[in-house]
Formats: C-alpha cells, structure tokens, sequence
C-alpha cells in the first residue's frame, strides 16, 4: 500500500529532490511520483489533492520560483503537505522559500530547507511512525548510524591530522 | 456591463488597494469585488476564474503573504490577469512580491508595485483601451492632469521659497 | 492525556503564537507549554526533548532571532517538530525562518510562516489526524467554516458595494 | 501590421528573452524589435514611446541592473508597457526587478518574473485576445498543449518507475 | 548665480532632504528646486536636464520606489548628478537605492546613503570646491567643527559618568 | 600633472575595475595608482588621503567585503572621493555596497554600481569637467559615440532579422 | 584600572547599547566610554586604537549605518576589538551587521547581533575570564541566574495556565 | 598543551575554513579538531562543550545552513566562542550568517565573516594574547608582514604601470 504521494511541478525538479525519493526506499516506504503543475496542470493538481486521502497518508511536493504547488495541494486536502521549495532560477530558491512557508493562517505547510529533498523525506518518516510505531525504532538506527558515520570521519580526520600534523 | 473583476484573498486588504476603486471608477469602468482565497476557498477561486472570460476583460487579484491568489486564478483563465502583492505581513510584502511575479514560464502575471492598487487600475485602463479607444483619450487627459497637479505643487513651492529664502 | 508540547524560547514570545494556544483549544487537544531556551537553559531543552516521545505526538517550537531551539529539539527527538520563527528584532523574522528552516541533513524541522502560530497548531492537527481519524472530520469542518466565513464577508462587502455604488 | 514592439537596452541581453521572439512566432504574431537605452540612448527611446501607438499594440521592454527602460517608455505612452527584469550582473535580476515593478502611481509596467522572456510573449498574447478573439483560442490550445507535454512526462517517468523501481 | 539643480520626483519627498537645503544654505551655495517626474513629467524632466549645463553645476535628485529620476537626468546631461534613495514606501529604500545606484557602463550616478540629503550636499560642496578653492577652506572648518562637536558630547557624556558612575 | 588617484585594497581587484584605467586614458587623464587597504596599512591609507590634496583632483577606490576603503580616505580629505563597490565574495558586493553607500551625515562617498569600473571613470570625467571644459566637449563625444554603437548594433541585428525573419 | 574601553560613533547610539554598560558594571569590570567617529574624528579613532593597548584588555565599538568604526579601531590595535551592528536607519542593521562582520583576512572583528549590546559585554567577560578566572565562577553564576529566571517564568506561566485552563 | 578547539559539522567544511589551521600553526598554536554536528550528534556536542574549560582557551565553530554549533557549544561552555559561517548552500552563507550571529541576550558568539576561517584564527590568537603576551608580539610583526607584503605588491604593479603604461 502506498503511503507518501510526491508531487513535482517540472521534471527538470526530479534531480534536486532525488535524496526524498532513495530515503523513502530505505525505510521501505511506497510512494508514488506525479509530475503536475500548480498552473499548467490545474485541473490534475486539484484531483490529486482531492483523491489523496483515499491512498495515501502524506503529500511531499517541490517547486521551484513562484512556488505555488504545496499551498494548492494543501487547500484542497486534509493530508499534512511537506513543501520543498528549489533553487531553479536567479533568486536561488529565496523566491521559492517565501512562497512555500508564507501560508495564510489556517492552511499550512510543512517547508523544509532549499533543496532538501532528504529532509522531506525524514519529516514524511517521523510524522508517519506517530501511526506505525516501528518506524520509529528504525529512524532510532538511522540518526545513530548518521552519528556513527560523523564520527568515524571525525577518527579518520583525527588520524590523519595525529600523522601528518 | 462589468470589464473588471477584482479579487482579494481576505477584507483586511481592502483599505491596501482602495485606489484601485476609485480610479477605474473615475474612468467610470464597472468592476465587481469578490473576496475569496486561493486557500481558504479554492473551489471558488477557480470557478470565478474558469467563468471570468463570460463576463470580463480582465482580472486584478491583490494579496499577501505566500500571494497565490493571482496566479492560481491566471492558471484556469486566459483573460489577463494583474497581481497587486500587499505589504501584508513582517517581510513588508516581499514575499508576496516574490510569489506574484515569479511564475513558471507559460502562465504570466502582470506584476504591480507592493500595494500597488492604483497602478494595477491603471495598467487595467491601459489594457482596456486597446478595445475601447475613447479609454485611450481619457488616460492621455489623466497623464496631462498629473504632470499638470505636478507642476502646480512644484510652482507652489517655489513661490514659497522665492518668498522665504 | 497530553498530545502536543509547546515550547517557547522566552516569555515574551507568547503573545506571538497565542493562536496556536487557541486553535489547540478549539480542537480539544491537549497541550503543555514550557519556557525553554536552547542556549539559556540547554539541559533542559534537551531534558524535555529526550522525554517527549513517552508523552507526546510532536512538538511546537517557537522563537526568534537566531531561533536554534526547534532544531536543537529536533537533534534529540524522533517525534516531529513544528518550528514558528518569530518576528522579535530589527530583521523581522528573516533570521528566525532561516535559522529554523535551513536545516542540515537528516534532522527536519517543520517551518511554518513567520509568527505562525495558528498555522503550526493546524499542521500539528492535521498530523495527528492520521492517528485520530475523528479530528480529521472536525478539520473539515473548520475549512468549510473558514470558506463561510470568507463568504459571508464577500457577501455583506457586496451588499455594502452594491447600496453605495 | 506588426502588433508588438520589444525593445532592449543592450544586444547582451538578446539571448536572454529569446523566448520571447519563438514564443510570438508560434503564434503568428508581428513584432519589431529595437536595441535602445534609456540613458545612452534617450532621445531613441523617447521617440519611440512617442511613435509607438502609431503603430503597435503593446510594448515589451527588458533591461538588467537599474532597469530604467521599461518605465521610462511607459512614460511615454499610453500603451501597456510589459516589464522584463533580466539577471545580468552580481546581484541576479534583483535590482532589476526593484527598477521595473516598483513604480510610482500612474504610471504602471506589467512586470513579469526575471528572465521571463516567455511570459512577457504570453502575457501579450493574452492582451492582444481582448482585440483579437481567434488568440484566445490559440492560447487555449497552447495551455491544453503545455498540460499535454506535462502529462506525457510524467506518464514516461511513471513507466520509468515502474520498471526500476 | 544658482549653482546646484536639485529635482525631487514629489512634494513629499521635500521633508527627507530638508538637511540638503539647509546644508547648502550654510555654505551660502545657490540651489534651485524642481518638482518633476521621470515619468509624470518626462518631458520636463528631459528639458530641465538639456539645458541644466547653462545655468547649473551640478544636479541632486531625490526620489524613492524604482527611483528612475537621477538616472534619466543623467542621461540627458553630462553635469554630475547625485542621486538619494528615499525611503519611500514598504521597501525602506532597497528599490530606491538598486534604482539609483546600478545604473549601466557609461552613465553614473554619484549614489549616497538612504534618505541622504545632508551627504548630497556635502558631495557637492566638494566637488564645487575643485572650481572654487575658497569651499575647501569652508569644508575643512565644517569637518572641525564636525569633529568639535562629537567631542564636545564626548566631554559632556564623560562628565556625566564620571559624576554619576 | 596627475589628476585621479585610484586605490584599491587588493591586487585581487585589478581586473575587477579594469575599465576604469581604460577609460580615464581614453580621455588622456593622469592617474595614479596604490594598493593600499584601510585595514592592513591604515596609516599609509591615511597618508595617501591627508596628501592627496596636494597632488589630485579626486580619488576612486575599489573594495570588496566590509569596503571601508573609501569612506576611510573620505575621513582624511576634502577631495570628493568615488566608492566602487567590488563583488567578491559570497555576497556578490552586497556587502561592499552597504559598507560604502550607507556613509554617516558629514561624509559622504559618491557611489558607483557593482564592480562599476567605467561609471567611476565617467564620474570621475564629469567632476573633472567643471574645472576643465574641454573635458565636456569630449565626454558628449563620447556620449554620442556611445548612442552611435548601440544603434549600428541595433541596424546590424535588424538587418539579420529581416533576412532571417 | 579600567579594562575595556566602549567606542560609539554618535551619542544616538547611547541607549541602543545600554545593556553593554549594565552589564559590564554588574561584574564590576571597569569600563571607559569615547564617543568617537571613524569619519568625523578619524584622528582620534586611530589614537585611541594606538593607545587602548596600554590601559585596556579590549574593546567594544558600535556603530549604525555604513558601521566602520570597529573595523577601524582594528586596524591601529592588537587588542580584540568586539563590534556592534546598530539597527540606526531604514535598513534596519543589515548595512552596519555587513559593514562589521564581513572584515578581510587578517584583520578581524568579533561581531555580536544588531543591537547587541548586552552580548558585547557578556563576550568581553568570557574573554576577559581568561585572564582573571574569577571572571569565570561569576559568569557560571549568571548562566544560572538566566536560567532560574527563566524557569521562574515558566513555572509563574504554567501555574497561570493550570488555574485559568 | 592544546589551547584551541575547532569544531566542524562537516567534513565538507574543511577546506571552507583551512587558513584557520593553518594561520593557527604559524603562530605555532596548538589546536584540536572535532567534527561534531549540534543536531546530528548533539550528545558529543554537549560533551564537547562541556569539557572544554579544562583543556581549552576557546573553542572556533564553523557550520554552513541553519548554522546552530557555535551557538549550541556557547550554552555549555564559559569559553569564548568564535563562530563562522559558511557559505554551504544556496543562500551562499546568509542563513549560516544570521544562525550564528544573532544569538538572543546572554550567550553571545564571537562572530567572523562568511568562510573567514583566518580570520577566526586571528581572532583567537588577540584573543590568547591576553593571557600570552609574547603572541601579541608576533601579532605586531604579523601586521607588519601584511602590510608589507600589500606594499611589495603595490611597488611591484607601480613598476609594471610605469614600464608599460
């Protein structure tokens, strides 16, 4: 079964969010990608938003410039929508930033950093182990593994510094 | 019968742009107001939108925040439609301003200054005039009347310092 | 039982996100509030971070400036956290939304928009609605009030245009 | 009869509003193109303001840095003036935005995003449909194209996904 | 004989500059002042520019939003002009200053500070002074006095620490 | 008899205003030129400025980063002083354009754009011209010759379209 | 005998900054106040940086707009000199934060938040208790003062909400 | 014995600040490095910080996005710490700028420019200077390099002007 629904509003945006789409699998999570725009895709934007709840339990979405796509997603479902504004064009991903977080009261959405895609993913996790509860304890190996893997850079850094100082 | 439909997302930005009233009805243009949010109520939003061309020339949408009103309404309508982002908010509307002029290519907003209700009636007038000529002589007596109001205020002041220096 | 954990970097913060207190109450979800600063009182954030998950769904966290405190909750807890950057100081929130958003790697935080407050408690809703499928019934409910609401204005402002026309 | 005339303050900035010219050509639109300055140039640019309701409908002007051009024509017309802010230069098309869309009341430009060459082209073209009704059903046809395109993609990314996935 | 032409784009710009008239007033400095648009007045802007050489040695101009006025003077002179940002409007003067200052290759603005007046003045007395020997005499005693001043608060506040302290 | 004195705080900035040097040739104006940087030699910065009254009309200076350059040697001479804001750093000269622009009442720096090399020198030439009028005389030369290039490029890029159209 | 001296360029800036003098005299650190201007008195500036050596352990400048005065003061000293972006102006401390912060190598400044007078002190204690380490036990003391009083707030708060809830 | 701490979040940060290492070794310092992330291994951050009074003078913290380490290490140690922010990430170091530098009233960080790991380092060295006074010699003939290196280069590009020019 399904669970995350990924929106992107271009495909020229699969690269920059390709960490969301490889930390889902490895916590073994279904989610389904849609290429469909806030305004060229209108119609498509708002059915999928519409249809979301049926099939799945989150919405990750990532749009570049005036990024409209997570607020319009957002307006027409209960699901929590994760925005992930990107940095395609000239104001890199300032424009994106404001037009992502700045929701008028009453319709959110959840924005993660410029470009982090990964950081969509995790949040789509945590929010996810409140219903599956094993989720959690894998997300408990996956932070000691990220300070696991610190630290052994940290000792080879130290190691080479401790020869070569 | 109405040309322009103005459109603003919430009755706290009715004082930001109410120059755009009162010009287009100096030039005696009928307008109608809705009040309706891309998020808040975004089924109306797009049926205003996909009914406008029926009954419109052209629409002008003002809002703040993440501003998506203006170009949610220009992705189901072909009329033109003018963005007035409002100074709503902590980032004094650069946020909104980011929102509204950025769009993806295809789907264009015609972008106003922040607050820039008079200006948006204005660039209407100047659209409009395209179909209806007479609009074309009404917008030459009003550049003519400003640079006249200038030149009145400037002649008024040097009177004063001629007098006072 | 207590589902949400509100945390808030200084007292005077509270008035900046009291509708988020508001919106909570109106959904009858429990929550606790505590005074707490990454910098001021670290053993503390940490303390209530690290025993969150045995009585909370997700946190809120609020501040200003260089606004650390939701992702130092974050780096010790795998429940979600909502950051509200606060508009406290001569940048107006713009290093708080960098500060809270702009997050590394592996350790979201859920930004909201500037002072956000009732924003942050409707995420947090919609989060737990995927637990508690009742509140989701109830979130209809209040985006189908909102959109009334929004109406009703429309209405009367069109009554109001419509006689002084 | 050539509808529209594009004016440029430097041959530099060709490249970057070429859009604009295919995007006009597709749809069979007339359009004249001028290098011209507001500053090193002037009296060009002025005479052409002076003389183009003569002979064009509207008028695109793109400039980069302190984008002058646009409203400076606009102040010499009555003609819609579509505003092009171009990122040439260290600060991305930010200064130039400012220059373009923060006029002063009564004298408006329709600013479409940076480098927005191709939305300068379809904003006119959703102008000149006021005048010309068989553009509007071109433009119909280009938006249910541009969505076409879109869901073509992701059809292919979908099949792609399914394979590897 | 009048030396510096000072335009300002609106009356209400007069109070941001005041200190520019009065600054030049010390100097006992000839100073005309113009109201006149860049775009409002552009023919009057152009005509004041044109034949500024015969009667004046420089030119100040004040103005705020996309401040295009000391720019298109610029352009039609070859005296200098200094340009003020005003910080006129949501922006606090960032589109004023981008407007002024990143004018392109071959045309200057001599840029000072937001809402400088003051410094427009000093500029000029300083670039006059090339031409007339006795206002560098003039500076050096208002740079003294400048200097007597602060130092003269200096004892003041160290008077009133030491007693009270 | 040298004219202008040119400093720049690091020979990492030759290139950046290298237009400068070409055009105050281009006009056969002496200059001379020091690296010499506010912070790292601030006594030969002060040196250079206390003396050069002496031997100078007007200086330029060139600096990146925090770019006290020019308003330290504006502290130390009644010359007027040109500022060109470099872009080097993460910045892009915003910084160095704050650092110089935004100069307390009493001290002005008459600012260029960013890596503004030539409009420095063209300052430089119209400041100049007060004292010397044949300096006029070439700079509306200049101006022409200016126009005169543009529109040559503006024929040439006609021409290939009439051809190609 | 004193131990730090306070450097301001204007007496405006007395009460921006006036938790860095109470805070400094809640630890009994003797302190020396100069106002002093890097552009209005630069020879004082640079005396008082020659000579802070001989009877201070550091110092602490602050300055708004175009905020050169620590940088300067840096330049002609080897003690650490801790800067202050004031938020003296329309931009609000973004031109002096760059102006301090963004010094070249080698020449560096310790820079603290805008307006952020009572962390210049708090730095210079932690500075100065390396050298006097009963600095270091006071500072330990205030660190639990702040969060006592921190903790006093929450508990004050939370009885209020346990009563009124 | 050691007597800096420097304390990265990445090992992509290394080479971000390297002429901190190294500036650190010609004034023959003794440093330890850490990679350690406030978010990603917040135990060994605490540790850290915690433990540093005992072995270190102060502690250098460099960290790019929603910058918290420097301020994160600040609120468990007495130490002094300088923070750098780094440029890692589409907003080019401004987030990391403002994460780190403005930390709320009582836990300050000593902050240095964008990617300005030498001057972190220089920092440090005034800083140790207090206890040390032989360093405050080496910074003295440091200084004097410095300014001695720019004037080399000064007579060494004059020759090559004179030569060739």
């Amino acid at each position: 079964m399904a669970k995350v629904l990924i929106v992107l509003g271009s495909d020229s945006d699969l690269k920059r969010i390709e960490a969301c789409f490889t930390t889902l699998d490895d916590f073994s999570i279904d989610w389904d990608l849609e290429l469909c725009s806030a305004h060229r895709s209108p119609e498509r934007a708002r059915d999928l938003a519409l249809n979301a709840e049926a099939n799945y339990d989150l919405i990750i979405a990532g749009a570049g410039l005036a990024a409209h796509l997570p607020g319009v997603l957002a307006a027409s479902t209960l699901l929590p929508v994760i925005g992930v504004p990107l940095a395609a064009g000239p104001l890199n991903g300032q424009d994106a930033l404001y037009s992502i977080v700045q929701m008028p009261p009453g319709i959110p959405v959840a924005t993660v950093g410029i470009d982090g895609g990964k950081n969509a993913a995790v949040l789509a996790l945590e929010i996810l182990a409140l219903k599956e509860p094993e989720l959690r304890d894998k997300l408990r190996e996956f932070r000691l593994e990220q300070a696991r893997k610190l630290e052994a850079k940290n000792q080879s850094i130290k190691a080479g510094l401790a020869s070569g100082h």
